[in-house]
């Protein structure tokens, strides 16, 4: 009836993307065992009473505000449990909380829950977050990930919008690197119905419509403030959208269906290094699998800025104190040599 | 891939019922044309982007600020798009307000979709916003729903909590007449893991546990407030349940699972007419069909006080003139006769 019985842990499942996973999870038949864990008592139980009031057959929905017997032997992991920006703050101020806040979910991960299979974290910056959670966690690179595609899915649906058409018409879309401003958009494999992007930037038009260079670059830019587009609108950051794609990334961690969107993962090969970014990536039987996404001389351009701004934000990280220097990696987790 | 193509209107798409019924409907398979009306241009926009940014495959989803266009030709309507409670607001103020938004929302469905096969109200309350959206619509009383469930569903994790057995070990759990305040909780049919509460009340015990008659009313009790506590948890009213439970009223309708919980339907047989209010019902063929749930005396008169207090809220939404005089209703709506 579900697609896996094992335990799931949702951090931060109060809040607006953790209650959404939950409902999500059950809605979906993916998971049925389902631990809620969050800080703030009160609103933990509120959205577990409303997960309860749904009535999901042959769910075992727990709820705690007690981090370590949410994690106790979880298979799985999605935590949206990060502290938000609040007024006043910098991003830099946001990365430093919440990498102790990963810095600490990755040493209860190596405490409670070993052989979890896959853990996804979500809260921003999810590349250093998702980085500082892997590390000391002690699990296989395969086995951490961070959400990624929505960057690819607003490009998508950014696309669809400008030429009017079916967004499954949009297809090829991915960004890769890091998460948001920084990341790099491929435009290589993106047709919009069958035809290549790259023609339609020749001159090629679809629906009478056609695309401009300026008009691809206000595009892109519209993607990168993607996010802040959904705050101007709505009066708070999106959250269906991070719940749905990270149930479905688990669904693809099961095997049931293939998730087709760029995943964050840690990348330790050529030129790349020590670092967590969006690659070409699949889910295969021991996690997640990624290979180096192919693109012209401006795609790899930008892939290397996004590796290079990337790689800031670890240094910063280790200079903070939150991850060990790069030759220590292997002595917190022997996984990572 | 979905359960239907055809038409979905959802009123109240901005709010966070109507956005989380949008994406519920379509996470769930059930339906993928679906058109998303909300007053609110701006959370619109920005709960219709939450949707493309999952990047549903097949999905066609719409959104406008023209209820007349979210209408045209909807097979079925969802609508959490009544007015909320405000400080200092009475129920019976609310009630006004909510019905002459049910008023002008039967008159529109008159105009724009007579052939609409379900309209579910979810704003309360619900029971006289449903009634009152029914009889302006011209629709056929088997094709405009409320959601009741939600109260059965409160029972239901309120004892399966009691006696701490999983959810799915309680069955039976069904409130009838008005929702809310006004509800009967029948006990007749309930069990707690295979012991009837019957015997449960008479001294029986399930894991060790009992249920004094005493205990029995402040469960019925903290059903009843179920809402309130809801408010109270997590600083909003419930929206999960609300969504979740309708979608499954939608699936019942397509015949795709049965709906096993009591919905709020038009009643006009033997002593209750002219009323709607939830029974036993299910969904058929041709819409929701009902009959006289059975219960002791107890139940059946807790059943009646319902309707006697549903029809004083009904007999004063006349005088409001937001609903005909009994014998006129026939003339503005022909399938009521």
């Amino acid at each position: 009836m579900y697609l896996t019985n094992e335990k799931v842990a949702i951090l931060g499942a109060a809040g607006a993307i953790g209650s959404n996973l939950v409902q999500s999870l059950l809605q979906t038949g993916t998971a049925s065992r389902i631990s809620m864990y969050d800080p703030l008592e009160g609103p933990l139980k509120g959205s577990a009473e409303e997960i309860y009031h749904c009535s999901f057959p042959g769910a075992q929905v727990t709820w705690t505000i007690d981090e370590a017997e949410a994690l106790a032997d979880a298979a799985y992991i999605i935590t949206a449990g990060g502290a938000p920006r609040r007024a006043g703050m910098t991003r830099e101020d946001l990365r430093k909380d919440n990498c102790k806040i990963a810095r600490n979910l990755g040493q209860q991960i190596k405490r409670h829950c070993p052989a979890c299979k896959l853990a996804v974290v979500i809260f921003n910056p999810a590349d250093i977050t998702g980085l500082t959670t892997l590390v000391h966690s002690g699990l296989p690179g395969s086995a951490v990930s961070t959400l990624a595609a929505l960057d690819s899915t607003r490009l998508q649906s950014a696309l669809a919008q400008h030429f009017s058409v079916a967004q499954d018409q949009v297809t090829g879309c991915a960004t890769y690197g890091g998460h948001g401003e920084q990341m790099a958009v491929f435009k290589g494999s993106i047709t919009v119905a069958g035809t290549p992007l790259g023609e339609i930037l020749d001159g090629a038009t679809v629906e009478g419509q056609g695309l401009t260079a300026g008009q691809w670059t206000d595009l892109q830019q519209q993607v990168r403030g993607g996010g802040a587009a959904i705050i101007k609108l709505r009066g708070r950051s999106s959250f269906q959208s991070p719940a749905h794609l990270s149930t479905s990334m688990l669904r693809g961690r099961l095997g049931a269906d293939e998730f087709p969107w760029p995943c964050g993962t840690y990348v330790n090969r050529g030129e790349f290094r020590h670092i967590m970014m969006a690659m070409d990536t699949r889910f295969g039987p021991d996690g997640l699998e990624y290979s180096m996404p192919e693109g012209d001389a401006d795609d790899m351009a930008a892939l290397r800025n996004s590796y290079k701004h990337l790689t800031n934000l670890r240094d910063q990280t280790i200079a903070d104190g939150l991850l060990p220097p790069l030759d220590e990696w292997k002595d917190v987790n022997p996984n990572l040599v």
